[in-house]
């Protein structure tokens, strides 16, 4: 049984049938790549390809059009030149089908408003939730629903998490998607908008506010036609949920080519920025950034800004020191039980200061007696531990120790991590116990910069 | 044969025979692990295992001591307590070694001056050149020469290239040494000089500064304890080749850790920074710019400031786009040569401004007829070039393009590709050509920025 909700959004993310407008036995056309990324995605509810040139593909009974199809269509994907759209888009509304995802470009965005315009009456008329026109559409890995374009060998797919992603640029979403593959981050539900026609931002926005699988939303914006209803959507779903923007197209050029890429006005960054920091959702500024802080989300909100480092490695204890004092957040000063606690687990020449320098001789069991007292100390708010995996003194055993430090929930726990194959391979174990890793001190620094101001910010509001 | 050159650092570098003092069979042991990695690097000269404990170690006939060696000892590596170490240095004095490396900590940095004399006085005596306490000590992959304690399985080494680096902090240098292995980064030398106690960072700058194999130096540094001499020896040496520095331990806290884990004081940073303004070399903040912008120096300089961003993703532009105008670079005017070779590839929805937008459904040749534009465009010093490796219409022929126009040499080019293992594994071929590749486009401009800033800093100095 489908919610109803917003716009009749549960259509596009909750389809029991999908029709395929336009698909094709011919590898690499788009209609042939979205229908196999459907079936390879193992999407378990019917699938209709639709094309008069064909009687089956990749296996499956085609369609000669939407009409013919014996069953009801919750969702169609159209995978045809734009000119043609509206035809087909109006055989769908009679045929009763709520949900449509136009993955073709061709419209607004290249002055067609006259295809915008038939497009929008036909779908108002039948009550279509339409995501698109030139967009990748949509993403449910609990669902197995998959209409990007993208093959899965060349861009890998989250797993079930309790992220949605709303962005406006699909080659944005894309990467972003695809990174969240090779991290393990999970998802639960993904957008891409494109032009946004009848469907914008707001509207995904507010839907992914109500749907119980997402706890953070995160939002890839170059412009909006409407200013009012965004930043009234992000105060009202900021208070449930945390909300992570990444603002693109701030500057004059870069403005221009948000515009021409998607028809949409980037306006002025000034205003933009003002009506964030009123709806307290976090803005972060750069794709990397972004990254680091959907991570920090799956750690417990910090009480305050007092971090402690704990580091086998004392360079990079001092580029942490350095990072947090650039941020403005505090080292935190150790209670005289944990510097009891450190000293002994300490050779001579170990720094019980904060950094706390381990030092590359200690072991897991090292780790895990500083990690406790750090966990029980009260003048610490938040930890950050650097594991040199190289360390011919550690072995993996490390990682257990510090998910089980960050299972206690009590603080929040940001590891650092930097090197090669042998190091990356061990980061994403915590990335997948949802333990943000870092490969640069200052990352995790800064995405607990942020982590900490809305944590602060969310007290203030209650 | 070896050169004569500052301070006997040949017989660090280019020995031809190496002693390791505390060799062990026993797996883990530092004296075991230094061994086996002398080994796995397949050093080519005479290796001599000392313990007096054992006749055989790891295969190799074992040495009581220094003095029974049958032949000529250059390099001798220490894996024993500091407590000891004088004493076979003395015998090592003796012996006519003229190269040390002290892996062991356990002297000045936790307040052992009086083994720092003894050491310092023996070396002078002997005219040995020490690297150490407190270190990793030296790589040369040309030489095949390795003395880092990290196993080969935790820790990979770079294969040969014209970069050298001297760091302070053994951590910070080998997660910059298994980076530099990760991506295909290839190093002439490495060196971990730890305490410093007879030859500093300066003396490593100088020595690789008339190093024929070393085109680039970087220095991670957290404090000198002779800056006029480090401040000389930039300026002289930075004349000839570029040198990149990350500075840490810049306030309070971090000095105060900076100074605990090497002994070292970090001391005034404002100093500090100005001195490098005035020597000209390049300040990196973090360890991840460190890298980003080493990779850079494989280009040829640009000679203006003027970037023009090529991209088969809209959104990843307008990123481009907003970091440029905040660093401030500049968006190239495309001269009307160009405008009309791009009109000539793009569907009528691509972008013809700066950035150009190749749009998803362009191929590589799409983006080898823009390249060639751009590269014969006066109004372009340097190009960024984005590729969406996840795109269906891409196939593997975009690296080969892109290694060819960078082939020409004629303007600097940055790569940027955001996602997870295909294009990861796609970007490692253009580090392996020399082409700096950077997962979030704002690491690519920031770099550049840098770059540009050197380029016409260096012509500045003509």
């Amino acid at each position: 049984m489908m919610r109803r909700d917003v716009k009749n959004l549960g259509h596009i993310f909750e389809p029991d049938s999908i029709a395929v407008i336009g698909a094709s036995p011919t590898t690499g056309k788009l209609g042939h790549v979205i229908l196999k990324n459907i079936l390879d995605a193992s999407f378990q509810g019917k699938i209709y390809p639709v094309n008069p040139k064909y009687k089956e593909v990749l296996g499956l009974r085609c369609y000669p059009d939407v009409r013919s199809i014996p069953g009801k269509v919750d969702l169609a994907v159209f995978a045809i030149p734009a000119e043609v759209i509206p035809g087909v888009m109006e055989q769908c509304g009679r045929k009763g089908v709520k949900g449509a995802i136009v993955l073709s470009a061709g419209f607004g965005e290249i002055g067609r408003k006259d295809l915008d315009e038939k497009l929008s009456k036909i779908v108002k008329k039948y009550g279509i939730a339409l995501v698109g026109p030139n967009c990748l559409g949509a993403l449910d890995p609990s669902r197995r629903l998959d209409t990007l374009f993208f093959p899965f060998y060349k861009l890998g797919r989250p797993r079930i998490g309790d992220i949605s992603f709303v962005t406006q640029s699909g080659a944005v979403g894309s990467c972003i998607v695809d990174m969240a593959a090779h991290f393990g981050i999970g998802f639960a539900k993904f957008v891409s908008y494109g032009n946004g026609l009848t469907i914008d931002e707001a509207d995904f926005i507010e839907y992914f506010g109500s749907d119980p699988h997402t706890k953070q939303i995160i939002l890839y914006l170059e412009g909006t036609r409407d200013g009012k209803k965004l930043f009234e959507v992000l105060k009202r779903v900021g208070k449930k949920k945390p909300i992570i923007i990444l603002k693109a197209g701030k500057v004059g050029g870069a403005s221009q080519a948000a515009l021409s890429h998607t028809g949409n006005i980037a306006g002025n960054y000034t205003a933009y920025q003002a009506a964030f920091r009123q709806a307290k959702v976090i803005e972060v500024n750069t794709l990397a950034e972004l990254f680091h802080v959907v991570n920090a989300f799956s750690q417990p909100l910090p009480k305050g800004n007092r971090v402690a480092v704990l580091t086998d490695g004392g360079g990079l204890g001092v580029l942490s020191a350095d990072a947090i004092e650039a941020e403005g957040l505090s080292l935190a000063e150790l209670s005289p039980a944990t510097v009891e606690a450190i000293k002994d687990v300490l050779p001579p020449y170990g720094n019980v200061g904060n950094p706390i320098d381990l030092i590359a001789d200690s072991g897991p069991g090292e780790y895990k007696k500083a990690l406790d007292a750090l966990l029980a100390d009260k003048n610490v708010d938040s930890i950050i531990v650097i594991v040199l995996f190289q360390a011919p003194a550690l072995d993996s055993s490390i990682l257990d120790i510090v998910v089980s430090a960050s299972e206690q929930g009590k603080k929040p726990i940001f590891a650092v991590a930097v090197g090669g194959d042998y190091t990356n391979e061990s980061r994403k174990v915590w990335d997948r116990y949802g333990i943000p890793s870092y490969d640069s001190p200052d990352f995790a620094v800064r995405a607990l910069k942020k982590f900490t101001d809305y944590s602060l910010l969310s007290k203030k509001k209650k």
